[in-house]
């Protein structure tokens, strides 16, 4: 297809999704999207750059890291940009003291953070930490500060794992922001200061990068208003309808993480 | 003060809020705001209709109105315009089937509703029931539906319970709304259909009628962009900033029902 090669040219770095794009999570530990590990292999044997850039918040980098090695995908922690050390960051410099409302598997990337008299409040994908008590704690903590900040780790509506669609931080950024009539700051996808970042680390400019995700909106959608290009795969929480989204189109669609390298390898050069 | 001649003259029927106006609600049962019982007593000796309006929906009216009977209220299960029997007509209807996502408390309204396959979900303020495993079944309930319909027993931000504000349903609303892509029903203040309903139960119209509530957006504004007039309580959620709102001015703000009633008996006849 011609038409590839004009639409992939001069590509010269990868941003990769990972849930729904290396791997389908569960409470077990995952399985591997069909050819993704060698997609991923393929992709660091290339001339291209490879940044990992996720919005996993509910696990630190090192037990997602850990996984994926198990899964057998080629990758370290410091390939990867990922939400909650993003949120650390702005922590330090803003002076926040956060209360957090997260997984417990996130929380060691909090350890280096004072969470005394908290000023605000970090909300990330806490799962089943999710109870009416921990979400009212929260809210509790917002209202009574004089200017509530709320800081949430993406804001996702929603992720697949092999049991099912899962909800994802956003409905619960949402129900904080309605109940404190406030607006959360995000951290992670679609924010484009998070795809910055993540271009920042392999030192390439927007314009020649491309991120590859699941996510219409949150993935597609923020890398091209990144001046970046995207594309769609058919795996993950893909859904048929997300071809005729009424806002967001992709640069191209394809099957899996392993098409999108094929096209990748053989077009970027044009 | 001869202005409050001219705000209440004509007003032949009474909607009261219930909760943070009659009573402060908490796990175990409540205290009545001071002055209330007798203000209620005093109203239902007098010439003018009264309606108990409330977006209760943690416990069935039975067990309300059990509750307030209590605490020495003049209270009957007729005289209450509630949510979840509100609902119950609209499922009726229009022959939805609900996944209900509610307290158990308020379970008995939904009795005689077919609840086997469900085309619908039914949220109500559930409470401790908010789990992420029950919010998550109701969003894959949604999800599996090729028209979701989600029907909110009200849309409230929070209430004040005796040892703080807690969470309402409204927020879990907008979580649904926002991770399914959906506007929800809500069914309630500040619903006109709501308020509307409560007005022929006491044949009085709205040009006649004044609201009496705590929440200046559910109850007063509300109230008054269904032509009724509307009175704020300076008791259970008010808030100085209430007084200042960027959008609703009640007609009036009152420290609390007693003063509310005093200033009713004195003017509504004017």
């Amino acid at each position: 297809m011609a038409e590839w090669g004009e639409r992939l040219a001069g590509v010269r770095g990868v941003l990769l999704d990972i849930s729904g794009v290396l791997y389908d999570g569960d409470a077990g530990g995952g399985t591997p999207i069909s050819g993704s590990v060698e997609a991923v292999a393929r992709l660091k044997r290339s001339h291209l750059k490879v940044r990992f850039c996720t919005n996993e918040s509910q696990k630190s980098r090192g037990k997602l890291v850990g996984r994926l090695r198990q899964l057998g995908f080629d990758i370290c922690e410091e390939e990867v940009t990922a939400p909650a050390p993003a949120a650390c960051q702005i922590l330090k410099e803003q002076g926040l003291r956060p209360h957090l409302l997260i997984h417990d598997e996130v929380r060691s990337e909090f350890d280096q953070i004072d969470t005394s008299n908290p000023n605000c409040v970090v909300i990330g994908d806490a799962g089943e930490a999710f109870s009416y008590q921990n979400m009212n704690k929260a809210f509790q903590v917002l209202m009574e500060l004089e200017k509530p900040v709320l800081i949430s780790l993406g804001r996702g509506r929603y992720y697949k794992e092999t049991s099912g669609l899962m909800l994802d931080v956003g409905g619960y950024m949402k129900a904080l922001e309605y109940a404190c009539g406030i607006k959360a700051e995000v951290v992670g996808k679609p924010s484009p200061e998070f795809f910055k970042s993540a271009l920042r680390a392999i030192g390439v400019e927007a314009p020649q990068a491309i991120m590859i995700g699941d996510d219409i909106v949150g993935d597609v959608g923020g890398a091209q208003r990144c001046g970046m290009r995207a594309l769609q795969v058919r795996t993950g929480k893909f859904r048929p309808g997300d071809e005729h989204h009424p806002e967001v189109k992709a640069d191209g669609y394809v099957d899996n993480l392993a098409e999108a390298v094929d096209l990748l390898l053989r077009h970027a050069d044009q």
